[in-house]
């Protein structure tokens, strides 16, 4: 008999599940359930009330909803038998965390915690701790914390104890109900189980945990703040659990929501980028998955701890057991095409594209195709939205340099592929001269279906082979992995995430090869690119941040 | 009875005819007669031979036609008597230049020249002669010619000597058939009047001639070539006739084409740019007038010869006679913004623009003056036509520095407005350094009249006030300010240009005063300005050149 497991995919604006065969990953039926609350950045849904700039937060409902929409929709599409559905996984944007009593009741269900934002849950765009975290560092370099350049120097905003210092910082009183702080991806795991299992993905990229030194000392969390120095014992925990392993089976009640049966097995939870390397074949080192979309995430597996300048994070266990998981990120990719697409192209592109139903951006790509490389003249600093790898500076700005009265829309949109592309090349010479090999590159996300031009690119200037993963949904396919590994090899699942990989995932039948002449080319222009990059990233002009300080000034 | 003068402003594609009342100034008709032949950068009209790459040449016919049409249309749609039109006056794009037999005949009229491009008029803008402003500078610099600092250390390939040099490099035969090598403007004053007077304008900004110091030595001609070596007593002259004095009077006909009465004066031919400077009031030091259109044009008077960095040039009697008259430009202005609008600017906002039948300009204009200064966080190097002054470059291209993926369309198409005006203030600030006073600006061309807020921006940006000149054709109405100084007191008109200046010129009533709350902002940008322009325009970072001869390999 045929056994299949269900990925549970919450992304910023829906949740996704997805049922796959375990012997062959086919994936047999998918639904998506957007959130009725989406991203919650103007008013709070119960008092209407303005939130402050740069809030990001989310009803937890609205997960607790995908259970009970999307994962009966994949049952009643495919008409499996739930008995054959032996495991469930998650997968969750991260750091998305919340306050909690310590039944797992959301602070913001509650009738006296409703109308305090900071009840809900933030985001992991949630950047208005912004002060908390540029604490944090301060804080932490003054104390020569040795696990700051496990996180390429700096950490972000986005993370869990920027977030948790801030609910201290603006609602003390919030900060005091909350008996726990907790990851939304542990959280959604713990209303299926019943049992709170934290996840060593989130612990260690985004809450300063590692397998081996555990979280900062308290002294640190009472520098920052004394009433912060017991956060991690009073409100979180220090039993963090391999990804990999089972969280727990399903209770009666998240078994009546869902329609699968009770004591289904749980996998402890993960993150959406670090569940989709598997979900790309790569279970071993050598080989760097990148999840191409909105914004770039690089990850690869060592053997060994190294401190690689600029990274986002090393944890061990945090991806695939057994490893070191390395990320880096670029956060402005599919984002910055957007932009242009929407910004700065003319409407008689648009007239073009019309008649042959083609899409701005396909039409972007056929002209720019047509370009040899270098024909442009142009080189850009990739930065529109700051750079997260290897400065970790949002402070940066983009760049365009070469342009005449003869340069073209698909000129620029190309140069702006370019130039993500050179950053990824950086991203990649920091590993491997830290001692991190990148040999091959697996991408995955929405890019590289829809951008031939991009993959070649990619190729060239990274003087690297690249594969693409065959799902379109790495994320909720990585998570059903990952249930099929809770279930076990006995109840017909896999013993090992490794072997679940070996038959659930595979590549496509694609490959982009580096073209010789083209990279010799591509050298000379990422040798312009890393001048820039050191002169304007690395405080030789600063102007892009004296620009953005003075743009603040003027606007308060 | 009142009296008349006719300006004749020869432009890139058509000739304007303007009668105008010697009492004051009054613009009395116009009339516009476009070339036949237009701009000649693609076939020969002869042979319909492909041009080389950068050539730009012109018939002599289309100059013949203006006065045979233009000049009677004004007469014919004015009324006024031929007998009341005292005077007439020429202006001229330059360097316009041409080879003729010693009757004047064209080479290019000859049917054993005519299919040869040598033998055509070469425009301002024919580029094709660079290898020859090569040879030119670098033999300068060799033989340290003490004139190269009048030309702020660099000719250009537009200019008189690289085109002539060109003709005997490419085509000996039709260098030796040539008795004259002329401006185009002489040559037509030639036509008026049987004469052959050359003018000190052309000389000073486009031959290397000085008042003092004539032309450069033989031995400087024979060194580029020994055929060149006598290229002045040959095919030129050392007569040169200062701006402001009569050329001589219409002959027979000269006076049938036009409708003008035979003996009319007419005045010693000049060039556009230069002309229009008494048009726009200026016969005295410290008042700058920019020609704002396409380009800058930059010309201020001064009482001594002075060295400025970058400028194009500086001229005795080359502007008003009595005076030094300093040149600089800067090479992109209108056609930047011209640029930006056919190709960075969304569909969506020429939906916007068009019910209120707005152009993009006036919706961009709206939308950019809405910000306050520094708000848009961009910077831009004015550099997509290269530098002109202060750096004389023709190899440097744009940058744009600072672009969020919140950066909108009007943000940057403001920094490319405040880019011009940075670069103005450089050229401003060089002139006073070297002890040239510019106090005040009078703004004059295309631009002034339709974009109040550049004109604000460059007010700010350069602390000056700002006046406008009272003409839209200060070409055509300085030359026939000139007509009435050939004519003289005695026959109707004036006997010097700062009289008729003090009649027939006269301001705009609007007056752009510097806000000091936008000068201190700007300062800190013009400092950023200035710290680009000095890393990426002085060798520091040649990152521009390296790009562009890229992309002249990879096209190659």
């Amino acid at each position: 008999m045929a056994k299949y497991t269900i990925g549970v995919d919450f992304g910023t604006e829906s949740g996704r599940a997805l049922l796959v065969d375990v012997s062959d990953g086919r994936e047999v039926a998918t639904h998506v359930h957007p959130y009725a609350d989406g991203v919650i950045d103007d008013v709070l849904p119960t008092s209407r009330a303005k939130l402050p700039p740069d809030f990001a937060l989310q009803n937890p409902a609205d997960y607790i909803s995908v259970f009970k929409t999307a994962v009966p929709a994949v049952l009643g599409e495919s008409g499996i038998d739930p008995a054959d559905v032996i495991g469930i996984g998650i997968d969750f944007t991260a750091c998305t965390m919340m306050p909690t009593l310590a039944d797992g009741t959301p602070l913001c269900a509650l009738d006296e915690w409703r109308d305090n934002p900071h009840a809900w849950v933030k985001l992991w765009k949630h950047h208005a701790a912004q002060p908390e975290a540029d604490r944090i560092n301060a804080t932490a370099e003054e104390m020569s914390e040795s696990w700051l350049s496990r996180y390429g120097g700096k950490i972000s905003s986005e993370w869990f104890f920027s977030k948790a210092l801030q609910i201290l910082d603006e609602a003390p009183g919030a900060y005091d109900a909350a008996d726990r702080l907790i990851e939304a991806a542990d959280w959604v795991t713990w209303q299926l189980t019943g049992e709170e299992k934290r996840n060593a993905c989130t612990a260690g990229y985004k809450a300063i945990w590692s397998k081996r030194e555990g979280y900062p000392d308290e002294r640190f969390f009472a520098a920052l703040d004394p009433r912060f120095e017991h956060v991690v014992d009073d409100k979180m925990s220090r039993d963090i659990y391999p990804i990999g392993e089972k969280a727990g089976e399903l209770t009666e009640e998240a078994a009546a929501w869902t329609g699968l049966r009770p004591g289904t097995a749980v996998a402890v939870a993960n993150v959406d980028a670090h569940v989709s390397v598997p979900a790309a074949t790569v279970t071993e080192p050598g080989r760097m998955v990148i999840i191409m979309g909105t914004s770039n995430c690089h990850m690869v597996l060592g053997e060994e701890e190294k401190r690689v300048p600029g990274m986002c994070g090393v944890v061990e266990d945090g991806i695939i057991p057994g490893y070191f998981g390395f990320e880096a990120g670029q956060s402005c990719v599919g984002d910055h095409f957007a932009w242009f697409v929407e910004n700065c192209v003319p409407g008689t592109y648009a007239d073009e594209a019309m008649p042959s139903g083609m899409s701005l951006h396909q039409l972007l790509e056929r002209k720019a195709a047509q370009l040899a490389v270098g024909e442009s003249g142009l080189v850009a600093l990739d930065w529109w939205n700051g750079n997260r790898s290897t400065l970790v500076d949002v402070d940066l700005t983009g760049l365009l340099i070469g342009a005449t009265l003869a340069t073209k829309p698909e000129e620029i949109y190309r140069a702006l592929i370019e130039a993500t592309a050179y950053g990824t090349r950086v991203i990649i010479e920091a590993f491997e001269e830290s001692g991190v090999a990148v040999d091959e590159i697996v991408a995955t996300g929405g890019l590289p279906g829809r951008n031939k031009l991009l993959m070649q690119i990619y190729a060239d200037v990274t003087g690297r082979e690249i594969v693409v993963a065959d799902t379109d949904q790495a994320g909720a396919l990585g998570s059903a992995m990952f249930g099929a590994v809770a279930a076990g090899a006995a109840r017909g699942g896999y013993d090992t995430i490794t072997e679940a990989a070996q038959r659930m995932a595979r590549l496509k039948d694609v490959t982009y090869e580096p073209i010789p002449d083209h990279q010799a080319v591509y050298d000379r222009l990422y040798a312009e690119y890393v001048t820039l990059y050191d002169y304007f990233g690395r405080g030789e002009n600063d102007v892009m941040k004296r620009l953005k300080a003075l743009k603040a000034e003027v606007r308060s």
